[in-house]
C-alpha cells in the first residue's frame, strides 16, 4: 500500500459527515434486507416480486456511481473515510459494521452483534468471520493509524464455538522490534473465555517510514 | 457440532430445488444492491428515497421468517441445503457465494470474483476476506462431507496484495493421522503466484466417528 492508493477528495468535512449519515442509513437498511433474505419464508412468488423491486433499486443507485471500489479518501482538513471496508465500512452491508475503539496506542476493542449473515456451523459464527474481524482489529492496532503496516502472518487458534449474537474482541501490541510488530487478539462472547485467539505478525514495508507523524490520512485504511 | 445441530426438514427434493432458485435469484439482486450502495454517487435525497423502499421490502420479507439463522437442513432423500452460510450460502448476500468444486476426496478448488464489497486496502481484497474464503474451502476439504471436523488452528501467510477481481483458491489434505487432518491451501489471482498461503489443522472431535458412511447430511456444513 502506498500513499498514492489513498484518494485525495477535497470535500469539506461537514459535507463528508452529511454524506456519511445518508450512506450509513441506506447501508443499515440493506443489512436488514440481507438478514431478511436469509430468514424469509414468504412464498416464492413474493420472493420474486421483491427481487424485481430490489433489482430496480440497484439500477437507480447505479445511475451515478464510482467506476470501481470505494477506496480510502481524505481531505486536507484531516478527515478521512473508508465506507467500503469489508469490516468497518459504514456503506458496506457486508460489514456489520464494526466500531473499533482504540484505547490509546497499541490497544483496541470492539463489541458488535453478529447475526444470521455471519453463520458457519449452525447457529455459530463462521470461523472465517472471526478471522476476518480479528484481522481488521489487529491491523488497526499494529498501525495505530500513524504508520503503514501489512499483515505478514496470522495464526488463529479455535478454542470453542462462538454462538451468533453479541461478541467482543480485543487486541494489543505484544511486541515490537524495528519493522516487526506482534499483535495478540481474541474474540468471544462478552465476559466469557475466548472462542478464538490470534497472533499476528505485522510488517512496516522497507520503503515506508517506521513512524508516521502525519495523522489521519491512513485512518481506517488497514485490512 | 453434533448431528442435532442439523435440521431435518422433510421437504421433497424438487421443492427444495425450486425454493433454492427463488432464494438465489433474490440474494443475487441483494448482492447487486450491496455493491451499488457502496459505489453510488447519486444525491443524498435519492439515497434516502431508496433507503425507505429497501426498508419496506425487508418488512415484506419479514412477514414470515425463521426465528433465527438459516442453519443446515436435510431431507430423508439425502438432499441438504445451507443457504445461510457466510461463504457458500446462496441465500446470503454476504457470501459471494463461492462454488467449491471437490476434485475427489481431499482436493478442492474454487474460482470467483470478489468485488467492492470485499475491499480492505484500497482496490485490494481484505486480508481477512482471504482468511474467510480459505477457512471455508479448507474445512470442506478436511471433512469431505463424510466426517465431522472442526478448525483447530489456522495459519495464514500473506505473500503479496490480492487485487479485487477474479480469484482462485485451492486446498488439499497434506497429512492425516487419527483425528488430526492437516490441510494446505492458497488464494491468488488465477495463473499467478499465491497471494495468501494457509495451513490448517482440523480435528475430528473425540465423540464423533473417524469416518462417516452416511453421505450428504453434512454437505456444506463446514465453516
Amino acid at each position: 500500500m502506498t500513499m498514492e492508493m489513498f484518494i485525495h477528495d477535497e470535500i469539506p468535512t461537514d459535507e463528508v459527515d452529511r454524506r456519511e449519515k445518508a450512506v450509513s442509513a441506506l447501508a443499515d437498511s440493506v443489512r436488514e434486507l440481507v438478514d431478511a433474505t436469509i430468514r424469509s419464508t414468504v412464498p416464492d412468488e413474493e420472493l420474486a416480486a421483491v427481487q424485481a423491486e430490489v433489482a430496480a433499486l440497484a439500477a437507480r443507485l447505479r445511475r451515478q456511481q464510482l467506476p470501481g471500489s470505494a477506496g480510502v479518501r481524505y481531505n486536507s482538513e484531516g478527515r478521512s473515510w473508508n465506507w467500503g471496508n469489508a469490516v468497518v465500512g459504514r456503506g458496506n452491508a457486508v460489514a456489520p459494521p464494526v466500531d473499533i475503539v482504540h484505547d490509546g496506542f497499541g490497544n483496541a476493542h470492539a463489541e458488535m452483534t453478529l447475526g444470521a449473515a455471519y453463520e458457519g456451523p449452525p447457529g455459530m459464527v463462521h470461523g472465517g468471520v472471526s478471522a476476518l474481524m480479528l484481522d481488521q482489529i489487529m491491523g488497526e492496532t499494529a498501525s495505530g493509524f500513524r504508520r503503514l503496516t501489512m499483515t505478514g502472518t496470522l495464526t488463529l487458534r479455535y478454542r470453542r464455538p462462538l454462538p451468533l449474537g453479541p461478541v467482543r474482541m480485543e487486541a494489543r501490541i505484544a511486541h515490537e522490534e524495528g519493522r516487526k510488530i506482534t499483535v495478540e487478539a481474541q474474540i468471544g462472547v462478552p465476559g466469557q473465555d475466548a472462542a478464538v485467539e490470534a497472533t499476528g505478525l505485522f510488517l512496516i514495508p522497507s520503503w515506508a517510514p517506521i513512524d508516521e507523524t502525519e495523522e489521519g490520512w491512513s485512518r481506517s485504511a488497514e485490512g
